[in-house]
């Protein structure tokens, strides 16, 4: 008999930064008989999908869909566009910028990595001077992460921009919104990303298993002349199939399965409905995190994550430790310290098909499991919640969402 | 478009007292190709069922499994033991019992309903001097609601038959379990109850559609001369089929998978898990009533219901006009007050597949529904529902536990 | 490990005449969280299914919707019409006319059986001549089986209403569609017929555990007065919580999703449409089993069944082995012979979710069966269908269809 | 509404070489809630896949199993053992071993085409006299097809094997298997296979989107020194990680459910069981295509496949005029035929989770389709298929079951 079917009492509480709970109409879309994938059946799918895609990434610029986890999409978005040994510019935020990096390393590119404290967002002017002063541009791509799922600090995308254009440097942008697509306000088009890597198992409510690069036409023109080797993740043939409906290989049928049914969801709530309910559960988080008396790992408030809140713990206590109290007793995974931040930092997922009463247990197991693991903490952190989620809070929940979505 | 299937955000919270949230495994057993009712794969689900679902009834004797609602196995228990005209006594304890009641009347039988001011438990000493004064034994059933589904109380069985017992009457005992099975403490053979009447879709974590009799030897063999007409309830076809795990008629097979999963499950946890869980839960929910200052209509603290709790609102306050705030707001289903308790209480339910983390979000949607309906309370009922939970209040939870098993 | 859960390879082929296979999209809606019984998606569910319902019945009429088997509906169309020692004229057309006869027994009634010798439909003018002969009008309803299930026979319920009227009699008229409605036409409005008997897992798709009555008004004026007991049967209440999508008990929910996206498929592909496929599959049918130069049991070729085809053996051989070979071999059921038909036919079911080429692999079972069993018989059965599904069998098969409609 | 779920009467009976049908446990298993993919739990489930999934390639050396369809898993052949410029002999067996080629121009290699007719495996003589002449080992690699899916050939990969050993030639022997692991035998180890690369969608029976490099250890030391670059794909991380269960990157957490219980029904069957039922299958196939008089595409019995059998169409008609007549008629997806095969053959897919009456439906409504489509054909294809299943043929099955298995 294999464990992991056999569940305690009730739902588990899945409350890392993804993979996020599966809706039940995704899952059962998701559990229907395989098709001919080259069958007329197949490109309904297909179409369905693709005419669709673009709104949540709010981009008319074709999006590719790969049957790949996200360090596929990252690893598309790098070599459809680069060369070896070129030069890329990247932003510490986190560990997972770090992990894009060392992937860009196994490529053979260059990566030049502007550093970071893990609590502020990309540093805009800082990427301004590097570019400034890259006269030869040399520099091929500025890569950023979104939203670090890390640390839960959000970086200015719009900014990133305005930077390259300020420096009128002819470099990519290259962006993560693995944590932050159809959770945090993001805009391909408009702020003028040439590359957008997305997963399906964060704000898209999938299971893992799906990637996403959505490509603006000068990305596309580069990968003309990019010469790093690509095949399966070659942008070509993947955008000339899918004109009607198909894919050059065998897509993950099932999975498309589930996507279209998510994609149903999304645009019935309406994004901004999504994006607004996003920002009242970070901010309500992060009220029950200031009760508690404990520190919020994002240093800037204008960065912070409405897709997950990182936590700082106490010195002295592990947050490791603190999670397996949680885990074990009330059936709630929290996400781990990462890299350097192991032990130091627990992370309270706050995304994808969720809602506030969910968010209420989530953050009520936080505070038992506080108390049960002994870490010195104020109570109050759920009733600081709920203020913001049902009173006096509510005012200025809204005005923060206003404010989040302005921030991108 | 049908509305029914277009949840919003995030998962449901189904806290009435019943219908209960049904486990992902159960429902997906449900989900499982329909079988031959008369086929060898046929039988040995039957086997497995009738094998092991006794223990959930604490009996050895046989449990008669209808395709059915709650309500066809209470006509099933009467028409099988009872004649027409017949005299029952039965207990007013409720909403329920008072259907049961009416329900016995269109049966042509002549129910004798002993008054009760639905915030106790069957009067044992009303029914022991009814009994006592019944010299010709025109009496030929009690019929007791074991936790009144209406109200959050719960009878004192055992102590109903000790009753019977000392009036030396030879009355059978019929006993609803339809909301207290596999949630709270229940001996259908100690107690010698002669038929247990129960239902899928609270404790036993099913969808509703199948229905229970625990039927003792007395019951049966008074089932050989009672002639209330009855056919499709008739429990002599029924119990000489499943001999080899089958029904004489068509049974619900799909359900049946479920409650095959659903067995698994109970029996994995541990039937006196089980009912500890339970027991956590009503302390809990009854700490939190208390904080917020309002009463449970329960008004015997040896009487306390672990599967529900009945709250009174305050008066000139609508308890139905609360459970649409916290409805269209919250998306949690609270229970409503039924025929004379009609918006003067809400019900929670804290049953079946159920844990910590998901009570601490229905305490905090009642308390935060509290305060968007502007119902006079005190803050602080989530709190106290975490101190049960999480701290202090654990030695006093525990002890409970085993205080209300003790009353069962 | 529970065996029945152990399939080899492949699917399983049900081919008994019901339980039928059930649609994947239908056990995906029965595989959805249960929902409060008294809320407002709950009323949406109600009224989409009792809006349509009645089409597959041919009536206007209200349909009461029971959780229960298909017995359990016979049993209500006589508690609801009749009192205590009522007779009843039943028309012997094989065993299940004889259960349902039992069952009027066992309530109570008298039923008088018109003998058949279970290879014709109901004698419509014996039928005529018994109701001529009842001058006092001492029979109180007429009750005949529309598809007998154990043998492949279909009854003229037209011709049965207009030998009643002939007769000037004022019985009324029930009829059991277990296995007929959706596969074989059926008019409840235009036959007159008051009430109708129904079960869920044949024609409808689903799994068992539904039933239905749909009523008259004179059945339902006749209800005010009939006097044998009844309560979870009782329409008035059912009819009256059904208003408002709901019902007086607490309905099988799940199945009621299933019974909603059956509804859907079945009025997707057309009631004429259904009908017309079942009468090519049932054609197809008949044609192997006359080239196998088998006997079918129904000896009247204007009753043959579109859902199931009953098959004679050869003298000297047990139908019962050759199941077992088919079902050892070859992973199908099929339908056993009942009472004094048991080992001398087997059942072809062709009803529910079913399509040319599983019938045809249902046909080279069958074939493959006799050869390996060592019936004697001639090769060429699935020629013969394959000719009736794809050729010039064509035109006669379409003409078959029309016929058949005509007949009932 | 999508019409892609909106499936006419009946299952429809996908019959292309794959993807092929999800059985039903598998589906469901797929159905569940993701959880953490580095909690305790997922271990369980890595550990339980990653220790049995060798059996099925029977080989003791590492899987690598990607979050990829097959052409991910070609790619991860090639970067993990070759550097840029690499020479690579490949064997022309038809369309999918020409795209191979393709993928491994785009990576920067030079790979040779061994040339071949599309109708016999690939050459084995013709190898050993090219890696003879090669006495500077200037070739890397030795690629061939297994299963050509485009043409139901066979090639000889213990002879390949041989081959390369008498010509004492080092390069590496790199194998797809993506139409023939779980249904033809195949035997990593014992045949000294460097790379095998597999599917999840054929004879695994699960959907698309998982794919596997089963590697040496000689596989793995080239790979020390392989310079193409690679990140997602490289061995390294993923087997460092899979010790303990895990991933490095978010792996298909949903897909792996399937794979795990799709495993159990592997090994339930037992592989020789599994392996010997599609010899059954494929001998009855073409039994049926030389009784229409049709010829089969593959020039050498010696190199039937048993996953699929590919079939000529007469001069002068189009394969896919037939296939279409086979789709709208009796809802039946056939393979179509690839490049310089388009319009000339048609495939049936008789593999994964099949059994002999889904066979039996298959080659049915190919015969109706030929008749309909009015392809020139004798009729018996259909009787010939039945005799090989049930009786004289049976004797001649086993044997070339036998002799099948020898083969490989």
């Amino acid at each position: 008999m294999i464990r992991y079917d056999n569940h305690p009492s009730g739902r588990h509480f899945l409350q890392i930064p993804g993979p996020t709970s599966v809706p039940d109409r995704v899952l059962r879309a998701i559990d229907r008989p395989t098709i001919d994938h080259r069958g007329p059946e197949f490109a309904q799918l297909g179409l369905s999908i693709l005419g669709r895609i673009g709104s949540i990434f709010q981009t008319r610029e074709p999006v590719v869909i790969y049957a790949a986890s996200g360090t596929g999409a990252w690893e598309a978005a790098l070599v459809n566009t680069l060369s070896p040994g070129d030069r890329v510019l990247m932003a510490e935020t986190g560990h997972f910028a770090l992990l894009w990096k060392r992937l860009a390393e196994r490529l053979g590119l260059q990566p030049e990595f502007l550093p970071g404290d893990w609590r502020h967002g990309a540093d805009v002017n800082a990427i301004h001077a590097r570019l400034a002063d890259d006269r030869q541009h040399a520099i091929k791509a500025v890569c950023v992460v979104h939203n670090e799922t890390s640390t839960g600090v959000v970086s200015d995308i719009g900014g990133v921009r305005r930077a390259i254009d300020a420096a009128r440097h002819p470099a990519l942008l290259l962006v993560d919104t693995i944590s932050s697509l159809g959770s945090i306000d993001y805009r391909h088009d408009e702020w003028g990303v040439d590359v957008t890597v997305a997963g399906s198992q964060k704000g898209l409510m999938l299971p893992p298993g799906l990637s996403f690069n959505a490509v603006s036409e000068k990305a596309r023109a580069a990968s003309k002349h990019a010469t790093l080797p690509r095949a399966y993740w070659a942008w070509d043939e993947i955008i000339a199939a899918n004109r009607n409906g198909y894919w050059p290989w065998t897509p993950a049928t099932n999975l498309l399965y589930g996507l279209d049914a998510a994609l149903d969801q999304l645009l019935d709530e309406g994004l901004p409905n999504v994006l607004g309910r996003h920002a009242r559960h970070g901010n309500a988080t992060r009220a029950a995190v200031r009760a508690w008396g404990l520190e919020i790992l994002c240093a800037d408030p204008d960065a912070y994550s409405n897709s997950l809140t990182a936590v700082l713990m106490p010195d002295g206590f592990d947050a490791d430790a603190f999670r397996r109290v949680v885990l074990e007793r009330f059936d709630m995974s929290l996400g781990t310290g990462l890299s350097k931040l192991a032990g130091r930092v627990f992370r309270i997922g706050h995304l994808g098909d969720f809602n506030d009463l969910t968010l209420m247990g989530t953050l009520a197991g936080v505070e038992m499991g506080l108390r049960l693991a002994g870490v010195p903490h104020r109570a109050g952190g759920v009733d600081a919640a709920m203020a913001v989620l049902s009173g006096a809070g509510e005012a200025s929940a809204t005005a923060k969402t206003q404010r989040s979505v302005e921030l991108a």
